[in-house]
């Protein structure tokens, strides 16, 4: 049975752009082969490209965005370690959930949410933190957290940066803003199936991984191994590599690369712009306040009287059209509505405005 | 660039089989979609036929194979708990590896490479073991483990059984051996692109699964939140479902029964011995005795006056066939040959074996 074409408009997936989609039936090819070894290495390259970063160590992790977040703590924290974590959203509690059970002693900085991160709360939390943490682009409240002042001011501190939901729909420079260690996802702004979390480590970084973390999946210094190879260039097998998925992620960067980063920004832009007036011109409320407002992705109030659930579900069935309920404290109270990488056209933004409209008013 | 399409003959990825190629360019659909949920329900469903269960929690884990390893393990090991591994080659030594890494005491009972285990030696290694963890079909050598009498005769002990190269290729029956834990991966005889670790665990695993295990992304008990749900069969969400590689699989667990898995395993029987029989005739020998040697996956020596990478770089350059080389104490003195998922076709066979002949006459 064929599966039904969504319009998504929610906090991930996104659509796929039709590079993507092209790439998805060529011949599977195994994960030592040499042509596969050329994606691989122009994969990362493009990540670089993305990311704004010269880090040699800059690849797919072979999991979702949340394995992204996990190899980044699992390979920096030794027991005991203090780790700020900002929490104004969803996934800052998980940073902190996460970097608690890998043996961080925690200091959580919360902030409400729909409201940015204080960054000079998080560094004047604790003196000498191993790890401050903090999420870009909050995917559960629509907030952006600025990290410019973060990153001149961490001290010895490693700053780590969740980008899952501003990885190519924003600026994000990596090596410029003094981010150590950053993970996304690969089915919001980059426009491709979701599997894959795009990675990158500084080399200070890398020189305080640990030895021998608890996870053998996600231990960095084996993957790079096989995804850098040793001095000589030699990889060592390590995990099966995802091959397709990797030859999807490499279409997706080249469309977002033959585009422009720049370009894609202005469109992300455009787009979740026109979409948070034209719901403000239905006489919504926004979640969030215009400074610290996401493009990509918008928390919009139920108004009263008006059903969470009746409605997603009916614009899901008369209109083929997915956006997001709350979560958390927003959850019954919030709806997310993402315009992200192909999805993030003007003339979705229109069908969505006017479906929502419309169903609201039945 | 289009990529080469590759006669995959090696220890996997395998080709893949037609039904997953169709699939590969459904619409993505999200991880909460009513609809994308009824293909999981569905694949959990074909997967519990393939690994011949009843048990509720069975599907995949998004991630590949060696994450199904650390999932059954990370959830299942208490500190200083005793777990006896059978190694008998690269996968064993892998799993022994991993327990410790999760804190475990690990009892290694190591037999030969290219030598079956002996279930005996490992039931008798210690009166009260937590788990016993066996490899079936060994991929670095390409041996069978015998599970049968290990099943009946494991005590109190939870069976783990690594089932990487076995599922679909040959029979296992979780619930008539008595295995608690086993995990997979879908690039060998499921013919299915890597990227997904099909994933089964007995009601009597579940009880014993460790309280918030240190690893976040694979705690079965939030994964399971949203792979089966509550009570009720409300679904939480945990971590973003790769929902075009499950709808991939879907499409290939449909081929698999639809042609049966008596035929399947047949055919996965007949391919096999038949390339057996054929590097024999050329005068080669086989690294493992005949009781013991898989079927989908065998080791040839590499004849003296040969050079092993050469001659694959030749098969792949010449003939756009992949086969593997040797891991551990067998690199350089074997290649590894897969007759697996799509892969095993007669007509392959007989391609490799003149391709095979050429080269090496060459």
């Amino acid at each position: 049975m064929p599966l039904l074409e969504r319009l998504l408009m929610g906090p991930g997936p996104s659509n796929v752009y039709p590079e993507v989609m092209a790439a998805a039936v060529e011949p599977v090819l195994g994960h030592l082969d040499p042509i596969f070894l050329g994606v691989l290495d122009e994969t990362m390259a493009r990540l670089r490209e993305v990311f704004a970063t010269t880090n040699p160590l800059t690849f797919p992790i072979s999991g979702t965005g949340s394995a992204g977040m996990e190899a980044a703590l699992v390979n920096s924290i030794s027991p005991g370690q203090v780790v700020v974590v900002a929490i104004n959203g969803l996934f800052g509690m998980r940073m902190a959930e996460v970097a608690s059970r890998h043996g961080a002693e925690v200091i959580a900085v919360e902030f409400p949410w729909g409201k940015p991160v204080n960054p000079e709360a998080l560094v004047s939390a604790h003196p000498s933190p191993a790890i401050i943490a903090v999420v870009h682009a909050e995917t559960s409240t629509g907030v952006v957290n600025d990290l410019t002042w973060l990153g001149a001011n961490k001290g010895d501190a490693l700053l780590l940066v969740d980008s899952v939901t501003s990885l190519a729909g924003m600026p994000l420079l990596i090596d410029d803003w003094g981010i150590d260690l950053s993970y996304s996802g690969t089915q919001k702004c980059l426009g491709v199936p979701p599997g894959l979390s795009p990675f990158t480590a500084s080399p200070r970084a890398l020189e305080r991984f640990v030895d021998r973390p608890s996870s053998w999946y996600l231990d960095l210094s084996l993957v790079a191994a096989y995804v850098s190879g040793d001095a000589t260039g030699t990889r060592s097998y390590h995990h099966t590599a995802p091959s397709t998925q990797v030859v999807g992620l490499h279409a997706g960067l080249g469309a977002i690369l033959e585009e422009g980063l720049e370009a894609g920004f202005a469109r992300h832009e455009e787009t979740g712009r026109a979409l948070q007036a034209g719901l403000e011109d239905m006489g919504l409320d926004l979640l969030v306040d215009a400074p610290h407002r996401l493009a990509q992705l918008t928390t919009v109030m139920i108004p009263d009287g008006v059903d969470d659930l009746t409605t997603r579900t009916s614009l899901r069935e008369r209109y083929s059209i997915e956006i997001g309920g709350g979560v958390g404290p927003l959850a019954g109270k919030v709806w997310r509505i993402g315009c992200m990488g192909h999805s993030a056209r003007m003339a979705n933004v229109l069908t969505l405005l006017a479906a929502l409209e419309e169903t609201i008013a039945r």
